[in-house]
Order: structure tokens, then C-alpha cells, then sequence
């Protein structure tokens, strides 16, 4: 008999091989990755000053500026995920005692809130309630009144599936000049972002959700004019780490080391833009678009509601209201167990009101979508809900027409 | 004939396959890594709260502490490369206007000064040359004649192969109270590093060195005496993305979202990990000690020197000094196209002047160092340097001895 020491049975009890079940992500995020762009994370390492990686991020950089729909030069992935991008425009453009102005409608909005205050800035709030527009007049309202040169908006609110139309934004600058933050975490590589033809001057994102790549990186973009604020700073970026204009001279010409750059990770990066531009913007767009309002048909069809009205709803995150008398935490569950189904639930006063569906970069397909519906279809029922009709049919004839 | 469109040929251009060559890696990281390590970055991916990645993550904290050799609750991967680490540590243990000893030999030690500085405290340096070790009785005077309650070392110097003894730190508290933070970037994995037994509040360490994973994550471990600093802070700390309570929330059994987590990457570090506990630590030194002196003994014997004397001179990374008249860019050139070798340069006033071998990880085997002292004995006497005995053989003898 094989006889073990006690470090042994201890090791041995922590090696155990890993094997994770196959899911099905349909929450927030990470969505589930092609296994083109898997493939890439396999890929030889490369030392991050070797010629031939330095091409890859030179690559990245053209096709990050393609997504964003940007001639921005500074547009590169940081090393963190997508709140690591958020830091990075927050703490190199904020300055001590600043006024920003800042849009909340939802979680996020409130996290850039708390963002300002924590890197000196005084947050000025405009809000409206969770999952309803601002009001642009308002914004300009309290942009008027107050001193901010800075304006931060979130266009796709994760945690409600509201995307704000952002395209509004420049015209604060009929007021006064200011520099425009936008948060495309949820947007970028799955709706139209458009930075330069809404004139955005800083935007940051993240890899696993319209991007279709693993969590890890933050997509970051800044225009000349955020540079130039940033560089005319008067106290320097307390941030090393996410210091831009440091990490610009590791990614521009300069190559100045930094800190080691996540290889892997941008090779899957490389991977999931260059499928995004295969694909064409435009239809993916439509492919996202095309099966979120298949999933609504198949939700309104089964009597449940949708949180946010039609016009500005998101097509990768889909706010759906938990009816009255059902159990949040148990239909996820079943989902998930029964079903390897991962949907998510909802986030600060939204919490058990909602679930949110991701429907983003590889997991927005048809068969994600008749898929779930079916498995609700069975559910709820049981939880006690009575639906009205099949909702995977009412999204087979969306999907048809 | 197929004809494209100026903006079809454009995306063709920026998708073309990405083949990156098998470099042997032997510069100062990132290293070569296990297929079992690349393998677990294309396991199926799972969501942040899914309780599977929960348990995975749960795994990895454990095997952290046995890779740190400590008790400290909060033991994790902070969602960023080793520089991330490094800015955690010092983001959240200083304050504004704090007196911080920071011993300086090399580029990191510079580097932990200039992160006291941008994050508010009043760097104390106590200096040595670079590649030499910090005189201890000369630490313990400077620390007497301040009011410093903080102080940083780095244990393994990556920019001159400098060890230095962490064990005579805690000696400070003799005379008054003092967090201890080291640095473990290049040594965690492959070094003692003996966390509890040399008494250290504060360490961070990379993933693609000792450890053997991929680039982009940075192991951490905080005392409970940190913690108790951390949380009497007298302001909240700047940075959100690094705010240990924060990160620690989701990590600890409260599991409040803070970001999305980067799950395959934690894949990877936690089956890197799960090797290192298998192999066994003490084996894990004994190999990288072996192939380091095998490494030195053919670099004498071939008449080149090392920078660092043989006691303070780290295993995982060897600084070997260029000889004159031979040209440190056109030898790392030849390595990397003849050979498909990396080996590193030197850092800030080592410029030029050393090349830095890295074995660490799945990259500090025999064959690397056969591999690698044969390559050089080709390349040198073309590039005017005259070889003593065989380098090859030298480390042949050693390795059987």
C-alpha cells in the first residue's frame, strides 16, 4: 500500500487536476471566447522587447484604433482589466480640487463618481434614475453652472443595459471647452463608439465582452487635447503603474521599458480585433443588434419585462425584470446547474430586480439566444411564474423575419 | 480575378496569421513556460462568481501562502503584472508626508523610491553601488536617525543578480516598530523567500519568472499587522483598482464584485503553482542553484565575469559582464536570429555593460545552460573576444559533479 506523509496528502489535495464545466456565459462578462482567439493564448511567448512582439503591439494599436473608430495615436491595451482603464483616465486627467462633471445613471456612473473624489477631484452629479436616460439639457444645466472642464459619461451601463446616447455630448462645447470621458466597457465592438465623429477625448474598455477576448486588458484611447491636459498637469500622476505617458513610451517609438507586458494576453487581443474586422463592424453591429431584439421578442412574448425602454436599450446587455414572487438566486442557480447556464443577477439598488443577459462578441449568437429562452421556459413555470407564450418561438420568428 | 476593395486589402493587411517563433527565453522574464501551465489558459472559461472559479481562486491563495511560506489570511493575485505588486504595496501602506527607508542597489530599488515619492511619503534612501549589498549596520544607522516606520528592500535585484539578505531586516525592530516590505519579483519560486520566518508585512512577486506562468499577474501577501496599518489610514487610499480592502473583499468569503476577475490567467498561475508544490520547494531552489552555478562555472572558464561575488549572486538571474571591445547590441542580435535565444540587457547605468540570464521557472534547466554557453562560445571570439577554455564543458563537469 502507498503510504503517504501528511505534506503529501496535503499537497496531493491541492493538485488536484482542474477541470472547469463547459458554461454557457450569458451575464456580464467574460462572455465565452472563440477558440481561434484561445488558440492564440497558446502561441510562444515572446520577450516584450523582441522585434517581433514589438509588430504585435504595433498591430493591436492599428486595429484598437479601427475598433474605437479613432486616428487617436495613443491607443493601446493597459495591463489590468477594464476598472484599470477607468483609473487610468481618472487619475492622469483629474487634478487636485478639480470640478468634473460626472453622469450617473447606474453603477457605474457612481463608481467614476467615487473614482473623482478618490483622485482629488470634486464630482459634480447629474443623475437620473437607474436605467433611464440622462436629460441632456440637464447636463448642460449643471455643466453651465458649475466650473468642470472635465465631463465623464458611461455609454452602455452594465449593471442596466442602458446605452446613453453619447452623441449629444460634444455640444457642451458650445458652453465651454471641456474634455470628454466616455466608459465603452460595455459598448466597444458591439455598438457603434465612433470616438473621433463624437469628438471623445478619452475612452477605456475592456477585452471580454464585445471584444470576445479573456478578461485581463483595458482597450484605452486619449486625444491629443486629453495629452496635452495630462502633460500640463501640475502635480504629477500619483499612478506609476497606470501612468500614460509612461506606458505611451513603452508603446510609441520610444520603447522604454515599463513593466513586462502581458504577451499572451495581447496575443489573444490581437486575435479577437483581427476576427472583429474580418467580420466588419457594421455586421457585427447588426449581429448583435439582430439577436438582443430576438431575445426581447422571446422575454416580451413570455409575459416578463424588459427594465429599460426600447430606444436606448443595449443590444450586448439585457436588463430583464424578475417578475414579483420569483426567487432571483434560485432560477440562477438552476440556470447554472441544470443547465451550465451562467446569467447575472443585478448590482446595488438593482440587486434582485433584475437579471442581466450578456449577449456580447462570441456568445451574441441565435443558438445563445433560443437556448436560454427555452431554459426559462422550463423554469419558471416551476418558480412559479405563469408564462404567456413560448418565448423561443416568439424569437425563431424574430430571428426568421 | 478577386478583386478587394482599398479598405478589404487594409484589413487583410492588419489580419495576417500571427506565427511568433519557440524563442528560448533567457533574459530577465517573461520565461518559457510548461504546456501544462499554457494548457490551463484554454480550459473552459467560467464566470467571477461562479462557485467552481471561487473554489479555483480559493486554491490558489492557499498555494500561495505554501509559495510564500506564510500564515498571512490575505495572500492573492492582484489583477495586474509584478509593477502592479509594487504600486499596491506602496499605494496602500504610505501616507502623505510618511518617512519611508528605501535601500537602493539597483534599478527596482530607484523604482520603489520614485513610487514613495509620486504616492506622497519622503523616501530615506540608504544606497549601494549597483550589484553590491546593502551594508546592514549602515541600514540599521540611517533607520535610528529617521522617523520611518516604513521600509522596502528588494530581496532579488533583476537589474544586477544581486541577492540580498532579507533574514537581518527584522533586526530594525530592535529599534522601534517598523512594516517591512519586500520586493520578490525575481526571487519568489525559485529563492527562499521564508515570508513569516523572516517576520515581512508586505511582499509582491510576478508570475512569469520563479513561478512559471504567463506574464500579468502579481502574487501579494499582506500581514495582519499591514492590514491594521492599512485600515487606520488617515485618508482613504487614491487608488481604487489596487485598494487592498477592496480586492481582498471579493477574495475573502464576502465575494463583493470589485472587477472581473482575469479567470484564465488565474488558471495558469494556479496550475504553475500546483507544479512548484509538487516539485517541492527546497528541490524547486536546489535546481535553480545547480543550473545557476553550472551557468557561472562555463561563463569563468570561457573568461568572462560575473557583476555580483558569489555569495549575494541570485540563481534566477545571472549578470554576466560584457567583456570590452565586444558590442553588447550585435550579440543579443546574433542570440535572438541565430539562435532564437533572449537574453536580457542591462538596466539604467548598467547599460551596455552586462547581459542579464535569466534561468528561472520551466526555463532553468541544464539544457538551457548547454544550449545557451555554447551558443556564446560560437558567437564571441567573432565578435573579438578570445575564449579561455570551453564554457560548455566547464558546465558539463559541474552539472555532473
Amino acid at each position: 500500500m502507498l503510504r503517504l506523509s501528511p505534506r503529501q496528502v496535503r499537497i496531493s489535495a491541492m493538485t488536484q487536476p482542474f477541470h472547469p464545466p463547459q458554461r454557457i456565459l450569458l451575464g456580464p462578462g467574460p462572455s465565452n471566447i472563440d477558440p481561434r482567439v484561445l488558440q492564440a493564448l497558446v502561441k510562444p511567448i515572446l520577450g516584450y522587447l523582441d522585434p517581433l512582439y514589438l509588430d504585435c503591439l504595433d498591430e493591436i494599436q492599428s486595429l484598437l484604433r479601427s475598433v474605437f473608430e479613432t486616428e487617436n495615436r495613443v491607443t493601446l491595451s493597459v495591463s489590468g482589466t477594464g476598472g484599470s482603464g477607468m483609473e487610468a483616465c481618472i487619475a492622469n486627467l483629474v487634478e487636485d480640487g478639480e470640478e468634473v462633471l460626472v453622469c450617473v445613471n447606474g453603477f457605474f456612473g457612481q463608481r467614476l463618481a467615487e473614482l473623482v473624489q478618490r483622485w482629488g477631484g470634486k464630482p459634480i452629479r447629474v443623475e437620473a434614475e437607474w436605467g433611464q436616460p440622462l436629460d441632456m439639457e440637464r447636463v448642460r444645466q449643471v455643466f453651465k453652472d458649475c466650473k468642470a472642464r472635465l465631463v465623464t459619461m458611461v455609454h452602455a451601463e452594465t449593471s442596466t443595459g442602458m446605452r446613453q446616447p453619447i452623441e449629444e455630448l460634444r455640444s457642451l462645447r458650445d458652453i465651454r471647452d471641456a474634455i470628454l470621458i466616455v466608459d465603452t466597457v460595455t459598448s466597444l465592438g458591439a455598438h457603434p463608439v465612433r470616438i473621433d465623429r463624437n469628438e471623445i477625448d478619452a475612452s477605456y474598455s475592456c477585452t471580454q465582452k464585445g471584444i470576445g477576448a479573456p478578461p485581463g486588458l483595458s482597450p484605452v484611447t486619449f486625444s491629443e487635447r486629453a495629452l496635452e491636459k495630462i502633460r500640463s498637469r501640475k502635480s504629477v500622476c500619483r499612478s506609476w503603474y497606470l501612468d500614460v505617458q509612461l506606458v505611451d513610451k513603452y508603446w510609441s517609438s520610444e520603447r522604454v521599458y515599463h513593466h513586462t507586458s502581458p504577451a499572451l494576453m495581447n496575443y489573444a487581443l490581437r486575435e479577437a480585433l483581427a476576427m472583429i474586422l474580418e467580420e466588419g463592424l457594421e455586421a457585427r453591429w447588426r449581429r448583435h443588434e439582430r439577436n438582443s431584439r430576438a431575445f426581447v421578442a422571446g422575454i416580451e412574448a413570455m409575459g416578463l419585462k424588459m427594465l429599460v425602454a426600447p430606444e436606448p436599450r443595449l443590444w450586448t446587455l439585457n436588463a430583464v425584470r424578475i417578475p414579483e414572487g420569483v426567487d432571483d438566486a434560485r432560477v440562477r442557480s438552476r440556470l447554472l446547474n441544470e443547465h451550465n447556464i451562467e446569467v447575472g443577477g443585478g448590482l446595488g439598488s438593482l440587486r434582485g430586480k433584475i437579471w442581466r443577459v450578456g449577449l456580447m462578441g462570441a456568445g451574441s449568437t441565435e443558438n445563445n439566444v433560443l437556448l436560454l429562452l427555452s431554459a426559462l421556459q422550463k423554469i419558471l413555470p416551476q418558480e412559479g411564474f405563469r408564462i404567456g407564450a413560448s418565448g423561443a418561438s416568439a424569437a425563431a420568428l424574430a430571428l426568421g423575419s
